[in-house]
């Protein structure tokens, strides 16, 4: 189909910036640019909002279509529209980022991906556009939020230890945190409760379970509670 | 001029709410459409995006061409992409905020607004498009940051009593601070240099003046200090 316009108009796009946690570091979802231009390269999921479609849908669209994965955590990041960020015309992105539990996701690449994989955040090729500019803003605004959201469970298996939710903030905050202190913050939220299980198929002693409360979380919340760690 | 796409797209605006302080609360600056759709009703200010043009600068264009203001403290706040926001067509909006001292500026509409004024944040008309939808984002966004950034000077006099700062902080946060506790995190941020000057023209006792050291805290910024009030 063509359409004509009385003023030419910039092209919009979205990107996804999508964070997973495995035993070692913080990690992001890329993909390899199957179509020129820069074919070959590296860069985040992401592709061309259609004109009857709302901007979650079309991020959750090139996500599952690029990459294979739905129903995860997304949010709006910040829209990135210097001139000159794509070579072809003007092109305006609207930029997400996502939460995802790596071992429930398997990525699988697809339409304009050639190849999908996870990258440590502080250890990526140099990607495409102006990919390498949206990532940091991405990493900032986790950095920031999850202090005050309790998004980080986003990241985590249903159930998990203490020592696996001190990883996740310091894999996040990049900094060591005492365990102590992390330990009496956490279990201070009231949200963590604590399971009749253990870890199975450790060598160490086996540590004790938890859970995120959600649905405790959700009521606070209303009453103008502030989640913190 | 005409110009052919090979898929329809979305046009592409930018909106601002542009907050000011005056003696009694929060204003937020509203413009009367001249244009339909929504002519003679409320808006934010705003208009389309030209192709050549970065998101910021279209929005400082829109402002300046609207109201008459320029040099304003602006950040931006989120996107709007929802279908049917706008009767037309299908127009995503680049969202911002900008921070305005009001007794530095007079507004003065032209080109699209009939009228230019300010409203109390808690007592404005029912507004054109998606409009009411995005000036509660806006808020909750300056309530946040207000807390961990120094914006909230933006909204100030260059000099400024302890009584207006929390003042400030009141309207924004949209309740009564003790002003023992106030005064004392005002204070300790080591932020505020105390001048050699008081109020003038005041009937109650005249108050000490101060300044923000803007200067002071850029450098610790770097240094990875946090601002908190």
């Amino acid at each position: 189909m063509f359409v004509s316009y009385e003023h030419p108009r910039p092209a919009l796009t979205v990107d996804c910036v999508v964070f997973g946690l495995d035993e070692e570091d913080l990690k992001v979802l890329l993909i390899r640019r199957e179509l020129d231009p820069f074919r070959g390269r590296w860069a985040l999921p992401g592709g061309f909002v259609r004109v009857d479609e709302a901007l979650d849908d079309a991020a959750r669209r090139e996500l599952a279509e690029e990459t294979g994965l739905s129903g995860v955590f997304l949010e709006q990041l910040y829209t990135f529209g210097a001139l000159g960020r794509d070579p072809r015309e003007r092109v305006v992105s609207v930029a997400y980022y996502a939460l995802v539990k790596l071992g429930d996701h398997r990525v699988k690449a697809a339409t304009d991906a050639r190849e999908a994989a996870w990258f440590a955040v502080d250890d990526t090729p140099a990607l495409a556009f102006d990919h390498d500019e949206i990532l940091p803003v991405a990493l900032e605004r986790l950095k920031g939020k999850v202090r005050y959201r309790p998004i980080g469970f986003e990241l985590l298996p249903p159930k998990f230890t203490l020592s696996q939710l001190q990883r996740l903030y310091e894999a996040i905050l990049e900094r060591p945190l005492d365990k102590r202190n992390f330990r009496k913050k956490a279990l201070g939220t009231g949200l963590l409760v604590e399971l009749d299980e253990v870890e199975q198929d450790v060598a160490h002693r086996a540590a004790r379970l938890y859970r995120f409360d959600r649905r405790k979380y959700e009521r606070l919340e209303k009453d103008g509670f502030s989640f913190e760690i």
